[in-house]
């Protein structure tokens, strides 16, 4: 009998070619599938909640996978901490219903990015925020994060992949943040987002468009006029991987 | 003129093959080397106040190094920071006296070895922590820690040097350990040790013969018969790298 399982895993992004399996990189999705396929002899491909980029952290990512193996939950929990790399942790494996899967039954999404304000960055956060000692006026910075709050057509802020250029104009943009602020603890200044679904790149996109308020390139009240004009080139640069972390997936 | 610096420097030592230059892999000595040059055109050779081995980290590591150039210090900090990886910060630069030499003027050092405790070691501490998620007492393992202070000849949590081994029986091998404990942060069990020099190894050998102490396979009292012995096979295994820090230098 097949059994469905929920995964919850931590990674660290920063050596690995992003979540999705590559032939020739080293992967999260391809780390995991190796090591299920060295406890239970099954190959399957675990599905994410997501995919993150290359670089980008994971403190709560959700996968689900079935397995004819009749391996308990816990049991697995400790034979993949012994077999993946230190940088991937498995935090909690559950049984689950049949119709479980990590991507399409996700109700919701948080990430974080995190930015660290002072000038030297110690080497043992490198890897983890985007270092910007630069000056940031972190008042627009919070008026425009409370902008983007709602329903809206994401477009400006999806990333423009070529491959899926095609069926741009077929595609759904329209997501819903629920929440959307900055704050501040010692040197770190960190986004916090949650939403019903992102676009690709989409955080990366909304801090890097944030920061040019913080730089005053552009005013809080310009942030509801990039949106409207659902083109990527209105709004700002993609700001870089290692600071961006896949919070928690709300189901 | 030539000029005398002192810079102390940070680093994660996960990536690196130790402090000392090595003709084909990345060194911190190196990439200061490489930075240095690329900065102000001389090659000079920075002396680290003791060497670091491959996957050991630095708070506050110092080097000392002379150059012609007038670059001032302020301007070689930013400099160096814009020129290093990431993994390795200049915390500060400082012109200092044409006697001052990292290595031979330093009186004490302070080390820190971290272990991790629970169950799942998050993998954004793997790095930087030791995880040993098995039973440990930890009143005999403080027990053992006091039983080095004071001046030992050291030989037996020494290195066994192939390279430096002939010279053995005229190697000075004395140190004085002033003081050698653990605390608990959390999740984090923490030696930290200050004395006038270490032999190499020897943070981590001692650690590895308190984890001893710790599972009940060696009692403290033990501790002071395995010094006498003065012999490397008396004491216990090297902890791994990954766990120690050199936290400070002192003049």
């Amino acid at each position: 009998m097949s059994r469905n399982f929920k995964l919850t895993l931590a990674y660290d992004g920063t050596d690995f070619y992003g979540w999705q399996v590559q032939p020739q990189h080293a992967t999260v999705q391809g780390e995991l599938a190796n090591a299920i396929e060295r406890i239970t002899c099954e190959r399957v491909l675990p599905q994410g909640s997501g995919r993150t980029d290359a670089g980008v952290h994971a403190l709560a990512q959700v996968a689900s996978f079935c397995l004819q193996s009749p391996i308990p939950p816990e049991n697995l929990l400790v034979a993949l901490n012994h077999t993946l790399p230190p940088a991937i942790r498995a935090i909690s494996v559950e049984e689950a219903t049949a119709e479980f899967h990590a991507r399409h039954s996700a109700k919701a999404k948080s990430y974080e990015y995190r930015i660290f304000r002072a000038g030297i960055c110690p080497p043992f956060l490198a890897r983890y925020v985007h270092h910007h000692p630069y000056p940031l006026d972190e008042q627009p910075l919070a008026a425009a994060a409370g902008l983007v709050i709602g329903e809206h057509d994401f477009s400006s802020f999806a990333a423009v992949d070529l491959e899926r250029g095609k069926d741009l104009e077929e595609t759904n943009n329209t997501r819903t943040i629920y929440t959307s602020d900055w704050r501040r603890e010692g040197d770190l200044l960190i986004y916090r987002v949650r939403g019903n679904g992102f676009l690709h790149h989409m955080v990366r996109n909304l801090v890097g468009t944030f920061l040019l308020v913080g730089k005053g390139s552009i005013s809080p009240e310009a942030v509801p006029q990039i949106i409207a004009n659902r083109s990527r080139s209105a709004a700002g640069p993609t700001a870089p991987a290692g600071g961006l972390f896949l919070v928690s997936v709300e189901y």
